[in-house]
């Protein structure tokens, strides 16, 4: 089978060095990054590996993934203090001997001087380097960039600290990298669908997939991954390889098979959220939104407006938590409480109506239901949702029974509120 | 110096496997959920490999991860279409042929029927299993949970899909290591505080950490973390070693210490949000609350209703992101929004005032302000937020200049505005 990581003359490994990591103290965010600003630039990283602050692990490391790739970047561990033992180990593996950098002392002694810092001897460590590294001058911190080259094998080092690290690999290795190496041609298509489960959607696209796989050569590579979240799919078209006239024009074939036979499920394309994508369709028609949530207590508001310019078409909501509030703000009937009780189609009905009118929007959403862990009945259990949607002269309800836990049953209900909307607008 | 992982008799690596973490499309958070869990039980992860829907890197990091380990947890891979091949690989390295497992079977089909979804032959697939492996349902998806054992080695499958794999680490996975292998003696103590820097707290603590340090022996280690997250630092105790009464009857004693240096800014222990801690105080009054949010749009609201029993003393809230609905729901003045704008410090009291008028709650908490990106003027600049908390006798405003982004500058203002609550409430 064709391997993608022949086209790209370079294969990049990840070393991520940092106790931290392994202990579960720290989220490891660095190797996210750069995979996707590398990735983006046709190269491709094959495997990641993190080790903890220790020499052996570091050294063992190194030769695992040099198995399988000519080029590390590593992170961590390049700090003054007992912990940081990153560049031992580095001088271990590729020999040489501790030496001052000069470049590197006149830096980092402006550097102190100018905040009105000491400079001592942790400084004068700070500025030795292996003999064997060239140094680049690392101007958003103190740890130096060290780059090794032998035997066709390199590495780079970068600090662990996010923004130093992300500056670094964008400012500095990125543009080398790009000199250095010639990459393959990389495209993604990304296609967003909503409220269809995964193994539903690879049945349908069963022969898509076939025509996909069929379509590999030696030159050039084709792939269509699921992305499952919470009630929703991403599905990703990615084409890899030397020809990019081949690459583009199958994507966008393919892309448009896919959009043909899953339509209905879809909202949206690369990067674009779910509120997004139903804030462009408000925008469009020039409407604007008014919400009533009760058990999701704020969660789809927060979605909504977590979409950039959302003030455009959101007004606002009302959180009716408590009975009199949906009665008080909402103008929800007492008699209709008290005869379905606050979790029906009778009472969602009159939130959407209420919403309409005390906020004077276009469309309203409303949600009520029992999200859990308590709060469920035989009649109605945890999980029992009532949604609806609504404008000036139609109201669409629907019943929803979620399983997950509390948290999970209220993103579901704003995604499914959401989705409800997106139809709505769509035909109204 | 003492090594902790000496304790653990066996030694815990993790295998992460999935294109789109490579590629940077995904940040893979699974690896940090369980290292954070399996540390705090007493456990250590030593390495974590990531690599590719490759079925010879996935046997290639096997085979180099057991050098260092004697059981890899493995995520990701275990979908129903053509990427997922992680079933396929383990049945390569532990061997044997795939069977139908009844058992995923019937539970499968019953779920998929429950769903109102078609059974069909990717479903049969799903409850395929290698011969060499035990099964354990997957009560909250539908890859199998498959556990392997030989020669000493094992290795445990976990689905990629962050829900899921947490529900199973928490209730499937952690119950069974717990119960087959020995740890050391682990306790944590936090200590949760909000509203004062890290660097502070370390100035003040410092005496303490120099007796924590101080008592550590070949037997038993000691220390004390710092985790800042927005607006709050927890200040994590953890004793690990052979003394269970030793390391129970030190980490008493110094809880107790910094509780006397840091009170005012302890809001909990343990686990209790914010929120949380804040109901409680709610509770004890048997006091209700009501909310007007403008910028963090619905965000602080989602904080209070995350908390177990919030319906106890949270009534709801009015999410007024436009101008009239100010006005029309919470009843703030014409006059006041032209004369001093939405974000000033007389609209905040008028929101405070009219939430506890319309919600007809004991108190109110009011957030007016500009999270950014856009809105912002050189009088008010991006990050301005006046957050008001007040009851029927009185209103406390203050002004706050946040300066990150849009989803800190929300974050912060929800933190912020619980603590101004629990300060008010605490002496009124």
């Amino acid at each position: 089978m064709f391997l993608v990581t022949d086209l790209c003359k370079m294969k990049i490994s990840l070393l991520i060095i940092g106790d931290e990591i392994l202990s579960g103290e720290t989220l490891d965010t660095n190797a996210h990054f750069i995979s996707k600003i590398l990735n983006e630039n046709g190269f491709n990283i094959n495997q990641k590996l993190t080790v903890g602050d220790t020499e052996n692990e570091i050294i063992n490391g190194i030769e695992f993934l040099y198995q399988n790739s000519d080029f590390i970047i590593t992170t961590g561990g390049l700090g003054p203090t007992k912990d940081d033992v990153t560049k031992y180990a580095l001088m271990k593996y590729f020999g040489g001997e501790l030496v001052v950098n000069q470049e590197m002392k006149t830096y980092l002694t402006e550097r102190y001087q100018k905040r009105g810092l000491e400079v001592n001897e942790l400084t004068s460590l700070q500025a030795s380097v292996p003999s064997s590294a060239e140094v680049l001058i690392n101007t958003v911190g103190t740890a130096p960039v060290m780059w090794f080259n032998q035997n066709n094998k390199q590495l780079v080092t970068l600090p662990g600290v996010p923004y130093e690290m992300k500056y670094l690999i964008e400012n500095l290795i990125l543009p080398k990298l790009l000199e250095k190496f010639s990459t393959a041609f990389i495209l993604h298509e990304t296609i967003r669908t909503v409220a269809v489960p995964e193994s539903k959607l690879a049945a349908i696209l069963n022969d898509v997939e076939a025509a996909i796989e069929a379509a590999i050569t030696t030159e050039n590579y084709y792939k269509l991954a699921y992305l499952p979240e919470l009630g929703m799919v991403k599905l990703r078209l990615t084409g890899i390889g030397k020809s990019q006239t081949e690459i583009t024009a199958n994507l966008a074939k393919w892309k448009k098979e896919i959009d043909a036979i899953t339509a209905k499920y879809i909202y949206g394309f690369g990067d674009e959220s779910l509120a997004t994508a139903v804030g462009k369709l408000l925008m469009k028609k020039s409407a604007t939104l008014g919400i009533a949530e009760s058990c999701t207590g704020g969660f789809l508001s927060h979605l909504i407006t977590s979409a950039t310019g959302s003030s455009a078409y959101y007004l606002g909501s009302v959180i009716s938590y408590g009975y009199e509030v949906k009665t008080n703000l909402l103008g929800v009937q007492k008699q209709t409480l008290e005869s379905h009780g606050a979790v029906s189609e009778e009472t969602c009905n009159e939130m959407v109506s209420g919403t309409l009118k005390q906020l004077n929007t276009t469309y309203a959403i409303a949600i009520t239901g029992i999200a859990g862990p308590g709060g469920g009945t035989p009649e109605k259990p945890v999980g029992t949702v009532w949604i609806g949607v609504g404008n000036q002269t139609e109201t669409i309800t629907k019943k929803f029974l979620f399983d997950r836990n509390r948290t999970e049953n209220i993103q579901l209900s704003a995604v499914y509120a959401l989705d409800m909307l997106r139809k709505f607008i769509e035909v109204k």
